[in-house]
């Protein structure tokens, strides 16, 4: 498949790509670093990258920018980066995507643990992962000639582990070269509209 | 207790209304036919609402706008409905309500089932009430001298089933005036950061 990994440069989109690359052409974007540069928040931008790319296979997106602070704190500017980046990119990634993805392709985004285990100075990012869940559950029942669409919600990765653990209180990590195994069947299996924590399960 | 109640006139804010004013003062607000006037993208206006009213027990919202649409055809602006109105909006109540409720006092907020149970035109309506759920959650967490925030999820209301039934194919609809128990219970029981669903059950 000729598949577009939208942060491939990041941790997680690099073990997506490892992941990935051995069965796939894969064509890497990001903010900064990857052979195509894209800004979620632009969304002509993305259409232009759509233009210059041709017909796809699969787009996967492991990007997407949010605020971290305290709830009293946070402004309507801060608010805004989770809505217009993480949010809204990855919901015009679909938008545009759509008429972008050969027949059966499909879509997989990126959430995160902090709808289903919040931590303090969350709020913003809890907000726009349980957007990314209803988004997608419902995005599933529209998409036309077989595309598919999952969400994949990593816990914290083994590798973040040192630089984020004070904000994560008894969380347990995974190794992103794992986390990347629910892109894999995200893109590779029949899946649409699911969303795969990956991570330590619990009783919900 | 002192309650503002925020939607008041719909036909779910009247069956709140109902259930809380045997017990407590109620201030009705919303965007018309109510005591007061609030726009609910209009962080200023809040912010002159609360100040005029003084200190409260309890905010509760039954208000939030959204656009129904092909998910192919929601535009920016389309979005930004249901982000600003009844995703920020509530936000707002809740950041700018913090200082103004009592210790122990309580926000509850509304969603609805479309982000559990999707459909189609629905993506904006599912993007907005997951968004919610998430919210809720983490902000329960950092508020401060016991004050509580709960989500009350709906179902399709009874009394709103000849006019939306074709777009809610197979949903079991329940009264507005059980759906307002929901409302209760976050104000005047203990939990906090709790979804309440307000519908059929069924496995997840």
């Amino acid at each position: 498949m000729k598949i577009l990994v939208i942060g491939a440069s990041g941790t997680l989109g690099r073990a997506v790509c490892a992941a990935l690359e051995p069965r796939h052409t894969l064509l890497r974007a990001g903010r900064q670093g990857a052979d195509l540069q894209v800004d979620l928040r632009d969304a002509d931008r993305i259409e232009a990258m759509y233009e210059a790319i041709g017909p796809l296979d699969a787009v996967v997106v492991t990007a997407g920018k949010v605020h971290f602070g305290p709830l009293a704190q946070i402004d309507a500017a801060q608010w805004a980066i989770g809505l217009q980046d993480k949010l809204m990119g990855q919901v015009q990634l679909v938008q545009r995507g759509l008429a972008r993805l050969r027949d059966g392709g499909s879509f997989t985004l990126t959430s995160g643990l902090l709808n289903d285990e919040p931590i303090r100075q969350g709020a913003s990012a809890a907000m726009v992962n349980g957007a990314l869940e209803g988004f997608v559950r419902a995005a599933a029942l529209e998409l036309p000639r077989g595309l598919r669409i999952n969400l994949v919600s990593p816990t914290l990765l083994t590798e973040s582990r040192e630089a984020y653990a004070a904000f994560f209180p008894g969380t347990l990590t995974m190794d992103a070269a794992q986390v990347a195994q629910g892109y894999v069947r995200s893109v590779e299996g029949g899946d649409t509209g699911r969303v795969y924590r990956m991570g330590w399960s619990r009783e919900r």
